[in-house]
């Protein structure tokens, strides 16, 4: 199992959270998200390492940025 | 044909936004709903005039509140 985090900027609110659970949900081979609306943390659960592109791509997707 | 403004206090995102435009449109009589994000204001049209106290619940409903 791997498990990396993440820095997610712009999310206001619980709606915010949950598109970027939803689209970050839905990149091949993430078993877990978990978003702490407070600090932007993303926690990303998976099988075996993901590259960060993907997350990328899908919190942008959701209207979001993760903050390098 | 009426319009009412109310001020609505809370919302931080076009989520936010389009939770109370979705229950505030569901108040029997109503057939517009406008919302601004940056000034909270929530311009209701109808018919007839609309009991405040229906689209206070209604924004209640969303998670929101009109501020008196």
């Amino acid at each position: 199992m791997s498990t990396a985090t993440y820095t997610v900027a712009g999310m206001t609110c619980g709606h915010c959270v949950s598109s970027v659970k939803e689209e970050v949900s839905q990149v091949a081979g993430v078993t877990a998200v978990d978003v702490d609306l407070a600090s932007g943390r993303l926690t990303v659960t998976s099988d075996s390492p993901v590259d960060d592109a993907l997350i990328a791509a899908a919190v942008d997707e959701a209207g979001y940025e993760v903050k390098v």
